[in-house]
């Protein structure tokens, strides 16, 4: 596999991509799970699980049909990342 | 702890209200979602934990400040079971 974009790590048989967010408030976290679901929508890539509380969500993203992740997920962790960074604000 | 509402279990230590909930398609887990969302930003009740994919969401409801759940989530848990009832349609 590629290098993994920063803060995710490979995990898991079959292989998955895991990284673990956190924030300081209910409302930052909102904010982000709705991004990721947009970004679902847009990319038509659905994490194979999204764990969340009031302040942390984690995302684990498998390959397509049980196949390690690659270059398709690994991008897709690159844009989960970018949601955190505010555009212009 | 009075009757549980339909579908719930308790569970853990501290005891915790826990149920799953599966669904057909993206679309009707990602609707549910979000009326689990606005049901919490108008109870000010979150779930402890949300664990979710593709097509499943599973809850886990603590009591306040590590208690075990009282009449106020026991009531959430119901709200939750109400959401999956399309209100005339």
């Amino acid at each position: 596999m590629a290098e993994l974009p920063k803060g995710w790590e490979a995990r898991g048989k079959p292989l998955a991509l895991f990284r673990r967010f956190e924030f300081e408030r209910y409302g930052t976290t909102r904010d982000f799970l709705d991004a990721l679901a947009a970004l679902s929508d847009e990319t038509g890539i659905h994490p194979q699980n999204i764990n969340f509380g009031s302040t942390y969500v984690n995302i684990t993203l498998e390959g397509a049909a049980g196949s390690e992740p690659g270059e398709q997920e690994l991008m897709f962790a690159q844009r989960i990342n970018d949601l955190r960074k505010p555009a212009g604000n």
